[in-house]
């Protein structure tokens, strides 16, 4: 179809009249190729429609909160009962009491939980938690860590103040020395240290926390009586049905969690230890639509299914064989194709690639064979995903590499993504 | 039934457990009288149900999402029917920008729109788009006015640093002299005024809007070319279709809407006009659940409503009458009781009730009578609730005040309140 009488380029230019720059935030598409749509008209399972009528396998799922399928029979049909009763009303419902106690029966570092809307909410309440807590103003984060959008923690500067970012000491992720710099340049000041459960840093490989790295997190917490924050917004439900740190033995005082936690219905948690409570019931934290019963029920069954089916299991079955058959096919096709992050959680980067050129034009080559998949930013695989859609998408990059051997030596650069060459060359 | 033995209070033991200090935000009861419910069963229409079956007409509409009635059969179809097609994917759907016109359409400064989750969303993006539009950092607000519970602006301090709310100064609402002291402080660095569209602080008697005080704000924000933010978030589509200020002839550059904006279902939106659209488009805001098309279906549905039926007219008329039915009341038992702010937004305190304790005693004799008022928070009406509705309250009210008459004289202060008393012997 010609792109420039496409429903979705319609839609774009009323947009553009009606949205600020047209779109914003992270579903804008403007750092992606040209030809990945803006507008979806539907999703079921692991499938979306964008609104020209093409479907495709969705590796991003919504970039996180679809887990088990969109539009899940089970955990929509548990929304839909609980809004015919009651949804934002003048008080909370007891599913609001269910699911505190579900979270804290199911994160074995959790005493408590609270409740909000987005991710931000959560990792933005953990810090002021923290400071409480602790009676410090001081945080250390990894350099280049993505917590949110607020002024505090947003990666783009723009209305931003340095007040807004005062107290914030950086270091680099899975660096036990800058680790231990940045505590030490807190000094008696340290009221928390955040930390992502692995690096999902957007345009650079992932990397596997370092179990030394979180257990010396752990470690200066403890001497400076430091609240440890790990922020499962991203990863939370896909890696553990635990709060992933567990998996290096490593128990934070704070998490937050969102995205999946209700399978795409609005809702996000601050979970706490006892040694964060006092802190907790001190602040004044609160949004109009953060007692919504609908996505509490919804949450609960999404931890339902947590807990009783094998989700957590077919994921990593379904993300080692999208990794090996990938790392097969790219090698077949001779290109240096990096595979990094968790399986569940893979990133897909092209070695020299600096502007993305070949990243964008295999991206729109797996777009035009049905599959959407992110030429930088971490994919997310789902439960409703099977081996028949891994097999398809290894069937579809396999074309993508011969596409792009063939196109590589007369591809130009990607403008849009020049910032990238520009920050390298820094 | 004895308290002891009641649902509620199984519950809020429960919840004691998993959730710090009970309860957290707006909606936890500490600051209500002791025999106020805690957790709910059921809304419908105007109507309540607790969770041990007690049954109320409910003044607090949920704190204000509650415009078109609870459980609203075509609303919830709305939301219903988006999300078996798609809720939460990974971009908009069409409607974000339906919506987008349509706000653009009803609200008359509006050129553009942004949506989010919560109201504090929408005062945060206002904060960080007027200082990016200005490239100035200082903002004008009000004393005691509620913008939100982000760091910068939530009314207790807990965890809270003095960089988070660098940069404010603040003015006396309808006060044009300290409203000018307050600019004049911020020189040449003003980014913006923010104004709630009437005064609506709790504890206090509200205020409507000094036409001469909006007027005076628009004059100075065009002197210096600052940003003039209209807070919409609790008053907006109950005063008018439009923006409140139009009443008093005055366009804002910016305006924060949420709560009712689809009758209970989370969304909340910054409007602009073309004066703020630069900031706007620069900065980096987003949420993994600002672009959920079932609350904009549900949005679409209730703006619908508003254009075309009588709700507004319907809301003033049951506001008069419940008004001047009270006022007849109060002044038959011989109290001292003022109803304060627009009539659909009604705030109730009894005159010489430093503490309280006339109105928690009131208010707990409403609530027994099956009507849910707030002894000193604003309320809300809603087009659900009837003649008939308001003509039950005023019977209820008639023997509250009756109760209060006899019991008056022995009435104890009430601890919890003591906090006023304190505040105002300073």
């Amino acid at each position: 179809m010609p792109i420039a009488d496409s429903r979705d380029r319609a839609l774009r230019a009323r947009a553009e009249a009606v949205i600020p720059g047209g779109m914003y935030g992270h579903q804008a598409t403007g750092l992606l190729p040209d030809d990945y749509p803006q507008f979806f008209a539907r999703g079921e399972g692991a499938r979306l429609w964008d609104v020209d009528g093409r479907s495709y396998l969705d590796m991003m799922c919504a970039y996180g909160p679809n887990l088990f399928g969109y539009a899940h029979p089970e955990i929509d049909a548990a929304y839909v009962r609980q809004l015919g009763l009651g949804d934002t009303l003048t008080g909370p419902t007891e599913l609001m009491v269910a699911l505190a106690e579900a979270l804290v029966a199911q994160v074995s570092h959790a005493d408590w939980a609270m409740f909000c809307k987005n991710g931000t909410d959560a990792t933005s309440m953990a810090l002021v938690a923290a400071r409480a807590q602790t009676r410090r103003k001081t945080i250390v984060r990894a350099k280049g860590a993505y917590h949110g959008a607020a002024p505090w923690c947003t990666p783009r500067g723009a209305g931003v103040l340095d007040t807004d970012r005062a107290h914030q000491i950086f270091c680099d992720y899975n660096d036990v020395a800058s680790l231990e710099a940045a505590v030490a340049q807190a000094g008696d000041d340290l009221a928390a240290v955040f930390a992502a459960p692995f690096k999902h840093d957007a345009f650079v490989d992932q990397a596997a926390p370092d179990p030394a790295y979180a257990r010396r997190a752990r470690e200066l917490c403890d001497a400076r009586g430091a609240m440890l924050v790990v922020d499962e917004v991203r990863a939370g439900l896909r890696l553990s049905r635990d709060c992933s740190w567990s998996l290096v033995g490593v128990r934070p005082d704070l998490s937050t969690w969102g995205k999946c936690l209700a399978n795409g219905h609005a809702i996000s948690a601050l979970l706490g230890s006892d040694s964060a409570r006092k802190g907790a019931a001190s602040i004044y934290v609160t949004g109009s639509f953060w007692y919504q019963a609908a996505p509490m029920a919804a949450a609960l069954e999404t931890l339902r299914l947590v807990r009783e089916t094998d989700y957590l299991e077919r994921l990593a079955a379904l993300g080692e064989r999208l990794r090996a058959g990938l790392a097969e096919r790219a090698a077949a096709a001779g290109f240096g194709f990096r595979q990094s992050g968790p399986v569940q959680i893979p990133l897909f980067l092209f070695d020299d690639d600096p502007d993305l050129r070949k990243g964008f034009f295999w991206s729109s080559q797996m777009l035009a064979r049905g599959v959407y998949v992110h030429p930088w930013h971490n994919m997310f695989l789902c439960a409703a995903m099977t081996e028949a859609d891994i097999d398809g998408l290894l069937d579809a990059a396999e074309a993508a590499f011969a596409d792009l051997r063939r196109e590589a030596p007369g591809l130009g650069a990607v403008d849009k993504m020049a910032f990238l060459t520009a920050a390298a060359s820094r």
